[in-house]
């Protein structure tokens, strides 16, 4: 949700063409067979202006026929909202990959049909699954987030595949090449987590300077969802230096909200320097400028 | 269609529990990777009076967006319509077989959600394709029949697998112990035809005796459907003897539309008695009075 509402903003001020979006699979699940990409599909429907930008995930507009009559179907589905239009996306993708083209190419595909001007790169084609131990047990990061909204008690996070994934192809070099890396403000356990444990990408980031990162907690609150009890859990402060910790050693930059700007300190102590913003991005214009500070003070 | 219309009207007059169906998987497809059993789903739908009536296939009142959707995606979609609740039984019959689950389970397992009394089987769960040389080249089914609607000339029709297909568990008991079996008025080439090809289902209903078939040609013309040109490419006659010598050697009973009474002596020549009966079942009172004069006949 906060990587989707900075990237409205983003693009409003920068050429699409020259924006790489790595975006994590960890989420991706099977729903009645067919392959969900969460992630993928939040960021390619946002770059296509078709998202609906209340909900934070789908198609505007959509509607739930199929869903309803699946119900019939299946006992235990209401919680994952699919809606027809956005399920063409699924099964248009669960078809693909079982032919044996890779989530990478069928990515780029979907981009293409939709109008999606930057290019979406999933951060690997290899299986990738974050899962949490809770207290009601092992759970599949939607099942967690959207099913049980992040309540459970968490034990541990495991990235299952992680290490052996390779990165997908293209990510490495837009790590490399770009002139910046922005860490968009994500959850760094659930959404940004899972990328940093494929090798190739944290060896990438480690060997380049520029990484910045949007923290997602302003004036010691989460914008959204359980982040704030995960750093807790993992006994790190709830402040945008609790989020830089997770991305040592190789973020340099922290992109902290007005309210937080007495946080400089503490992320100096971490290497980090400070740039104050607005972070909240209650609209595309808000985020847009963000952006466009983000822009000039990188270069 | 035919026999859809048929059967609304043999399940007024009949108990659902006492009716077994036998259907055709000859033109099922896979539509977006999506497994589609058309003869299937018209038939289940039709008793669990859910089916669009006025089109011959899927859910009265159902909606499209999916497959708008799907056109951003597929150039070449827009022949087969595939409605939003009815994507839902696709889904869910493509995740139960690719788990391994049978046709003839996943079908029970349809009906019951839907309400179905009567027992659908799939005539096999084994791998049946009709598929059609025509002067366009090789066809499957449902792209002759919908997307060129019938129109190719027809080199030779093959059902492929058929000799090899089991009949699905369950098919030849219900053949051999039921006290009759229909033959619905449906094309003996396309509909009829691919199950009639699997030995198993032959064997069947050659080693019993009160077989009767339901002329879908009705005054010199198929009630719906290429079948007149069909048999005229096999060069039998376009009446209900056309029909009968289709099902040779196994009906011993045609039911044929008042305006054919005179084929009576065409039909004895081939060893079948006559009954005559309305055959174009404009209504399901039509279709109910037939089935009743039917079953007193059979009785």
């Amino acid at each position: 949700m906060g990587a989707a509402k900075f990237l409205r903003g983003l693009l409003r001020i920068a050429d699409p063409s020259a924006l790489t979006i790595i975006v994590n699979t960890g989420d991706d699940e099977r729903f009645f067979g067919l392959a969900v990409s969460p992630d993928l599909d939040t960021i390619t429907y946002t770059l296509a202006d078709r998202a609906n930008g209340r909900t934070g995930w789908g198609l505007a507009g959509d509607t739930f026929a199929c869903l309803d009559a699946l119900r019939r179907f299946y006992a235990d589905c209401g919680w994952f909202h699919l809606g027809d239009r956005d399920l063409a996306t699924h099964i248009f993708r669960t078809e693909r990959l079982a032919r044996g083209v890779r989530l990478s190419r069928v990515t780029a595909e979907i981009c293409r049909r939709l109008g999606v001007g930057a290019r979406i790169l999933p951060a690997t084609d290899d299986r990738l699954r974050t899962v949490l131990d809770t207290a009601l047990g092992r759970l599949s990061l939607q099942d967690y987030l959207v099913r049980r909204r992040g309540r459970p008690a968490v034990r541990a996070i495991r990235y299952l595949g992680a290490r052996r994934a390779r990165p997908a192809p293209g990510v490495v070099r837009a790590i490399r090449d770009a002139s910046a890396v922005i860490i968009a403000p994500s959850n760094p356990f659930l959404s940004i987590g899972p990328m940093l444990r494929i090798p190739g990408i944290r060896r990438a980031l480690t060997a380049r300077r520029g990484v910045v990162a949007i923290s997602p907690i302003v004036g010691g609150r989460a914008v959204s969802g359980p982040l704030a009890r995960l750093l807790r859990r993992f006994d790190l402060p709830i402040s945008p230096a609790g989020v830089a910790a997770c991305y040592r050693p190789f973020v340099d930059t922290m992109v902290v909200d007005r309210r937080d700007r007495g946080e400089r300190g503490a992320l100096a102590a971490l290497g980090c320097r400070t740039i104050v913003s607005d972070t909240v991005f209650i609209s595309p214009d808000r985020a847009a400028r963000t952006a466009r500070q983000l822009m000039a003070a990188i270069a």
